[in-house]
């Protein structure tokens, strides 16, 4: 039992802290054969970067994942992979508040009460920096899952800044990569644009909802009953930093509907059943359906900000603690990269663990 | 591993089907000296218990539990609980028809897809009466909390069926056992009554959402990064049949606030932190405050309805199925023991932990 | 985590102690469509059941297995099977004197030690009926395996007692369930007899030693560095009760042998690499080689003895204790079949668990 | 679940190639506080660091620990540990022959045959360098062991090399660390040199026999059924290289004795229960005493040696094979170190899991 991994048969370990040396992730339970080159992982971490747009950190880091073992000559060798990705830019001045008073809304207190002892530069272990490690790990899954299923297809989006949702009749995944907000609804882009520097000006931050898709799956992923594939999805999303909750398909919507309305109704197509809707998220019984999994999530605004809160002191004195230092006006942009990352590794040791578990005992339909 | 099992130290298998022999649940990590009787268990056990109002179920069944094993003279002994409740009342013939045609909606269609073998009767493994097991073995998790921190509450309640949310200006929680909604807007109750009834003559059914808030704990519960305790909250609700979204806090509102807004401001009180709000749901970084910890989640309405559904048969034939037998209008009624049941669990889980991990070294403030 | 727990993917929970109501296997991970019927889990309990010769306790307990869940018209489902053993023959006045009196060489002090509550009736989850749970899981085990890979064949059988060790060159598998000691040794039977019955006479009790070989496996099973196969057959073999080692192969012999004695040379078969001898046991490096898996385990001397030996009490007082009741004067020969069922079990999961991480990515030779 | 990891609470993962950039440990669940210095670590490792003596392998390895991260000013902080050793002398030239060869008694074939890749450099993965890795956890578990439990020593020495044992009347620990084979024994250092030497210049390589030893342990640490202090040492030392038996106290031996000679008898001491002998090797029914717990494996010699032996090469060919390069001739010296940090790993995650699970209801004796 590690409570610093996540995973069953294809288990992430992640690691560091925000102003250490390094940070990374360790791999157990990759399987062998599978091409694992730094600039593949790259390609993702890049997406998940600081300081590339104004609506991020100015923070400066490379994010350069080195491999340390588990590959040879390219390929996965299905021993531990670990991934090292370099701390370079640590401005730990920027931060000289914090180790004596704790932000409100951040883990600043509770890891103290907890422990006794932290590393307060940028926040230590609780920096969203950690979610590097998962997004190298989540590189890795990709690749696996892209020689096992070629067909599986991850999109990760952001559907909700603050109180402006997307429009989602104008949905067009093509657009994800055209804004920086990793949004698919076009006209979605210039409000948020505006109203974000509103509050970056004003020093305050924003929460998000990031909803992630994934398409091309097999029916009968998932393991009864706390296995399941909504369990282990619903656990790595809400295990990532300031995630308030996670939806899958109709989410908490599903509480409104009735039961003839909910029903995704079953017809027989070429390739084995379809369904008239898909209220489950492509998951029924923790089983996936084949349909698209469809999960979501929400992100709370960062609770570094500069506008100044009211808290308290180690020694419990009052005090006002604004945050200065480079911080995400909108962490929810960069959690859009992570949140792909986390259902590639759910997704990646459902597929291990079904071969393991059933092998190919599934029941044919027709 | 174990996919029918969750916890940490505090580990519950559950195990068994709906029309088979018995069902329950294995418990392994009761701390020793907790008074487990069947009595203490059975009062948990009969909040769930089908055919209480006409809001559930017809079935009857006494539910009754035994303990089996781990428990001497009325003590836990710290060896494995054995909890086991018999099925009394299966009345197979009232589910002929879904052993070939698969139910919109329900787990039906991706336990076949999985395993090539399903019990049909009554859902088999995927019937919701599975969660008796985690009632029966909530109740020990509570004994055991009451045990170790006499001063945790925890109280489950609906607070939306289908469209009608509560007035939460109206909460009382003397409400709750009052009425046969686990309700604590006792004016919500004629509404939902009515509601309800008219759902159920018309043979369909509607979902709900149900609130767990757990008070008296203590800091510092929680384990970074991925052993959170929302995660792990999140992963056990999740769990529940029927559960399509978790919140914790303020949830999918978390979305639309700013930094500012969502900043639980802290001072001090006389016993240690108090904070001004409670948008944190009591969780910071994934550790406990000490404020009151609060968990939501939505269950999606009951497949098992007597509207006809367009469908297939295993042999991939088109056709309708209405499903008659005994089903919940709204299963929602009886998840709120179920999530309970699941918070309890948790908690305890963690306060072994952090008792394992950490001990005494957590830090004051003052 | 479980600590009554063994197994990765095919994961046994025992529960249960020596006098209480039940005892049982809780299974997670059995692959479905297993043949699983009472009787055949039957046969491998009567081999271990007390009461078959004079040889062993007289305790009279008919090990009738229920199987609870998890099994459908004969074949398993893939979800947990639970098999309880109702206890039956429990004379707990036979053991007055050890609720306050230690054994030496026995549990007794240390669950008092550790706990501060037992269940002294027996000896309770301490006493080796517990095993009875280990033989029926690993009777589904065997079901398992033989359904994956029907070549392979498990036996077990003693090849010391006490101070006399079998000829290995009168090895005669046949001869195992001719004789009450499961020995392939037909000379050392009657050698054995008289021992144990002057032994028996006397009061006193012997320990033995016992070998498992696996034949028919493939080669690739186990996973390193610390899933190794012999790892986990050591662990699993280890905690059986009153094993003191365990060895693969030459076991602590190969200590004392060079380099060029200790390689198993190799050759190239018509269906692969042969060797020409097996001081590996089987495994090299962790992973089976294709030859016979062969492990050992010592096993202590019953501590429960007539002959009167110093103690103390609860209270810390000097005494004497001599133990009446019914027990076994050699344990190690009911733990033939429960080393089988151990054996069982882990390959079956390292089979599982090698399909999942690696399906067939496996290199060939020639 | 990992497979490439030890430990319930305290739970080690390792990594890295004996060729690769880097090998090294990631801990998790260390607790805070711990005073963590590369220094300490580094002490540790020089003792299993090769090129030492004639006696060990001549590669040139510095193995200088880097701590990545969960150490702030010197402490743990609660967080995962990253220790990383880079290899800096890695002469992939001497291991030509072995990519295409597979050596007799080594994993070159089973790793070709289970993943059908491996990185054949040193022996990849499978190289007994991996444990440089244990040692550095290791000492991180000591310097746990000794803030929770400052009387906890923990001693590891050889007592037997090829066929010739130490003469245990004259064990002294103090000669462990005044010769290069650690063991406790002056007298047999002389033999062993002798002995050594020559097998070394003819080419050949011997196996050995460690012995551990754990003083100052409380009563209570282990867990029932599974989950045994015993098992988890015999999982522990068995998963070291080359190791292919585990004994606990008496050990095989324990086979040949009558009951009233294996009883340790009890009686009382001024703190507690004393007893008069140890055969137990201070644990019962997987529970530790407070007696030295006393674990002894059996290494095999080094299967790389200059003698010729027969083989096979990828494509099937018969073969010879020598193998070059800088191997240990007595590869259980440098186990010594290795096999004291897997017990106090040990050690240190039963004493997390008892606070855990139990805290102090532990029961008194008088």
């Amino acid at each position: 039992m590690s409570l610093n991994s996540f995973g069953h048969l294809f288990r992430v370990t992640t690691w560091g802290e925000s102003h250490g040396p390094a940070l990374g992730a360790t791999i157990d339970g990759c399987p062998p054969g599978v091409p694992v080159e730094p600039a593949d992982l790259q390609r993702w971490l890049d997406r998940r970067k600081p300081g590339q747009s104004k609506y991020t950190t100015q923070r400066r880091e490379a994010d350069a994942v080195e491999i340390l073992s588990g590959v040879y000559e390219g390929r996965s060798t299905g021993t531990p992979i670990q991934l090292m990705i370099r701390n370079t830019d640590q401005r730990s001045k920027d931060y000289g508040d914090i180790a004596e008073k704790f932000r409100p809304g951040h883990a600043d207190i509770t890891y103290w009460q907890k422990y006794g002892i932290r590393d307060p530069r940028g926040g230590g272990r609780s920096s969203a920096r950690e979610t590097a490690a998962r997004v190298a790990a989540g590189g890795v899954a990709r690749a696996a899952l892209n020689m096992l299923l070629p067909d599986v297809k991850i999109t990760g989006y952001m559907v909700q800044m603050g109180p402006h949702p997307i429009d989602r009749t104008r949905i067009d995944l093509a657009e994800i990569d055209r804004n920086p907000f990793w949004t698919p609804d076009a006209q979605a882009v210039e409000l948020w644009a505006g109203y974000l520097d509103a509050l970056r000006k004003s020093g305050d931050s924003v929460g998000a909802v990031i909803e992630v898709a994934a398409s091309g799956l097999p029916a009968g992923l998932g393991a009864p009953v706390y296995g399941k594939l909504d369990t282990d999805l619903a656990a790595a999303c809400m295990s990532i930093n300031a995630v308030k909750a996670v939806e899958i398909g109709d989410g908490m919507a599903a509480a409104a509907l009735t039961g003839s309305e909910n029903a995704d109704e079953i017809s027989m197509g070429p390739d084995g059943p379809i369904y008239s809707s898909n209220h489950a998220g492509g998951i029924l019984g923790g089983i996936s359906t084949g349909q698209d999994v469809v999960v979501r999530f929400a992100v709370k605004p960062t609770s570094s900000i500069l506008t100044p809160r009211k808290t308290i002191t180690k020694s419990g004195e009052a005090t006002e603690i604004i945050t200065k230092g480079r911080h995400d006006p909108c962490v929810g942009i960069r959690a859009v990269p992570v949140g792909e990352a986390m259902v590639a590794c759910v997704l990646l040791d459902h597929v291990l663990l079904h071969r393991g578990q059933v092998g190919d005992a599934g029941g044919r339909i027709g």
